[in-house]
């Protein structure tokens, strides 16, 4: 019975049970918090039962439906189960899977899109409504019950405190050497009663390795075995590389203008294949003792732990493919030296990420010729994702850079546009564009010096006539020069999208 | 010789000359960084004398322009002198001259508008290039060299350290008493060096009440007696009382639910007619011993003092009416007790926002159904001021309030939009809108929840079914339904003020 000896308190050993059992204790309107941030770490049993029953529920008539906290993304067992029987009321803070967006886009779920360092903060504050139930996954439960937290941490420590009841998974599946690698900071508190948060170097340790519980409040625990989501990536393309080569150069530059030190800043990089792709470009690229102080740790960050070049990395989630996994739990004396995972109110913190002088690097949708990015909505009004963490870093950085292809959909989409049809990202947060036609500095210009960067660098070279055109008509007939712009056609382009078309027209494109 | 005496350090007294001698050591192409937050504790003499010799150099054919840095905006005598002469190249980081607007949006003159809290960062790490001259207005020299700051600090102690020369203005007419009011704080550094800032309550003292200075960078000190702008509020008009009103019901509210301590959090304010009323407004409302960790200490903060009601006021800057200023002056012990003067990157600085908790209330151009919110721009393209610190306070805040009137030029402008015609604070970080007509708190809000809240509670009744009209047609029509826009027609009501008319067509509006 090797999976029960993970539950060593004697106290919540009585309250083992099924999934089933444990689902049953969460009730129409609850709001639940879940664990789970970029695939790793979500409950792996309770959410699937919990749809089943609330199915059950909805077949005989009834209302059941739930608000659904989590830390960030999740995997289909989770977000899918529950949006697919229609029984989640609102979601928040950030999700990634195609059934919850096409329930949100289609109006049917609500969604609350939220900086990620936010979400504890506004929960303690009591902003979000109350708490009822929090499902949190765990490696192994302690004799004095203390919890060994599994691959992510994200906002566990805020649900197990906040919650009325817990329901606890332990899920066998996971590799024991994971015990250590956490670090839990217990020094938050509600203002005036907040200090400094003692942490100057990206590899610090200020808190525990374990989650504190209320025993009296745990209500189930049940014993899992599964995976985590196999993130998997693309091998970098020939787009991705060359935005890494530029965002190197770039960074080359910086260390030789003195305007960085040699083993740069602390790196933040976002989730996906164009960051994962920027991690293997440093690879060979000539940086040594680099650190990185992010969200989430991916295959190319752990690459770049094995062969050195980074010295140590905080997040809050790991986000492995399954080769990644296999390696990462091979050696995992070597990377938990290496590694410290935290609670994403710390991963994220403006404090921190300012003291720190963190270097974002995040992946956007869209930017405008202004440099305005937009994180989260297609066409305006459809959301992709959430804008993640992305906020926090980019606004409290030392350097913020945004990147993308320049095109999309075949060269149907130019990813520069004339003016963002949505802004998460602000004129005034945003110092580095980045697609794979180059780099455009925008840090010390003004709007009308960064439009002819952004169009020269960045713009794809089908793109850049028309706008070129656009800012040149815009200063002549606008209504002011700080920020040219044509308000009447500003968004034509995602109208020819929207209509089925192509950004631009193809006539004037081809001329 | 009473001026004279200000003077206390021998070496420095020895580069006493005319403000035309100490202009005419600048030379085109420096950038130079100016004293002066808000209109106070700008160079009375320097810039004027500085505008005369560049008007002399056009006209002798030869380009005279300077960068011109500040803390934020300054005084006719300074930006207006200027940039009548053309002789702004870019001015950083924020205005509010009627000049200085015309020359930027006429396409004349470059304008950064830069966070408050970024510039001392982005000068120490050499991001806006090299700082040549600094200018400052002191209150006095001390015998050591040591400089007695005056009415207010911004970015001086940054232009101090870093720029090549030092020219110093003393000017006799400041009151002696605001000796000991200041906290410079040294300990601030670039990454990877940087430490907590040691401040934990607004009235905390960090620094020192005086600037270090390298008397050898000392290139000339010029004796002026000069005002201060003199920064008259109207009294209070109904709808700013109303705003006011909603507000304290609101923060009444917060504290009744437990979600605010009884004396409330640090409050910022932001400048102008409605800020001051809501200060007004405090004074006759239930809540005792507030403090406030703000920019701008204008009128109606120096009342709450001298009532009781605010306990203290950390800010960067005074920024009084005549009438004001003599009640300062009149009992300047009993303010200096209760007002510390710190370096706007600290009186900004996310660290110290997000630890003290923040209520951030700011005015804004217009606000959209989904809570964007455009503090810069009119009709999208000319600059109003500037984002100021508002993006400082707003996004580290405990609680980010934005607030304007609900129309504007007699009722044709509704400053609530369908979409904002630029972004300067996201979705992502406005809690609460206020206008006279009512007060929309989004927090825990999907984008279509907060339409409704927007549109119910802050629209003026004019614009109401038109609102409510363009969100139904684009849950029906759009493209999506999490963000619901009619891309075709969100800027219709900017075109229609753009060609001269009223937002709105005015049928459908009386229908």
């Amino acid at each position: 019975m090797s999976e029960s000896s993970r539950v060593l308190n004697p106290i919540l050993r009585q309250r083992l049970m099924s999934a089933a059992e444990a689902a049953a204790l969460i009730r129409p309107g609850d709001n639940v918090g879940m664990s789970g941030f970029t695939g790793s770490g979500h409950p792996k049993a309770v959410p699937s039962a919990l749809a089943r029953q609330i199915e059950h529920a909805h077949r005989c008539g009834e209302r059941f439906k739930v608000g659904v906290w989590t830390g960030a993304s999740t995997a289909p067992e989770l977000d899918a189960a529950l949006a697919q029987v229609d029984g989640i009321e609102l979601r928040l803070p950030y999700q990634s899977d195609p059934v919850c967006r096409e329930r949100i886009n289609a109006g049917r779920m609500e969604y609350l899109d939220i900086h990620l360092s936010h979400v504890a903060q506004f929960v303690w504050s009591g902003f979000l409504g109350h708490l009822d139930v929090a499902v949190v996954e765990v490696a192994g439960i302690l004799e004095d019950g203390r919890l060994i937290p599994a691959a992510s941490i994200g906002n566990n420590k805020t649900w197990l405190d906040q919650a009325d009841r817990i329901i606890l998974e332990v899920n066998g599946a996971l590799h024991p050497g994971l015990e250590g690698m956490h670090d839990i900071y217990y020094g938050t508190n509600l203002p005036p009663q907040r200090q400094p948060i003692p942490l100057t170097r990206p590899d610090d340790r200020i808190g525990e390795p374990y989650f504190r519980c209320d025993l009296d409040k745990v209500v189930a625990v049940v014993e899992t075995h599964g995976p985590d989501r196999d993130t998997r990536f693309t091998p970098p393309d020939e787009a991705s590389r060359r935005i890494a080569g530029h965002i190197i150069d770039f960074l080359q530059h910086e260390v030789k203008k003195g305007r960085l030190p040699r083993e740069l800043l602390p790196l933040q990089s976002g989730v996906g294949n164009i960051a994962n792709a920027v991690m293997a470009g440093l690879q060979d690229a000539p940086f040594e003792n680099l650190t990185a102080y992010t969200e989430v740790l991916q295959d190319g960050m752990l690459a770049l732990l094995r062969s050195g070049k980074l010295r140590s990395a905080s997040a809050t989630a790991l986000s492995l493919s399954s080769d990644a996994l296999k390696e990462f739990q091979r050696d995992l004396d070597f990377y938990r030296s290496r590694i410290v995972l935290r609670p994403q109110e710390i991963s994220n913190h403006p404090e921190l990420v300012r003291r720190l002088g963190v270097i974002a690097m995040n992946g956007m949708i869209e930017a405008d010729i202004y440099g305005n990015v937009n994180s989260t909505h297609v066409l305006g009004t459809r959301i992709m994702n959430g804008i993640g963490g992305s906020g926090d870093f980019a606004r409290n950085a030392w350097l913020s850079i945004f990147m993308t292809p320049s095109t999309a959909k075949n060269g149907a989409i130019s990813c520069i546009v004339p003016m963002a049809s949505h802004v998460d990202h602000t004129e005034h947060d945003v110092q580095v564009l980045v697609t794979e036609q180059g780099l455009a500095d925008l840090r010390g210009l003004s709007p009308k010096q960064r439009s002819h960067a952004v169009i020269e660098n960045c713009a794809h070279p089908d793109f850049k006539p028309l706008l070129r055109d656009y800012v040149r008509r815009a200063l002549e007939g606008g209504s002011g020069r700080h920020t040219p712009h044509l308000l009447r056609e500003a968004f034509d382009w995602h109208l020819q999208v929207q209509a089925g078309g192509r950004m631009g027209d193809p006539k004037t494109r081809t001329a």
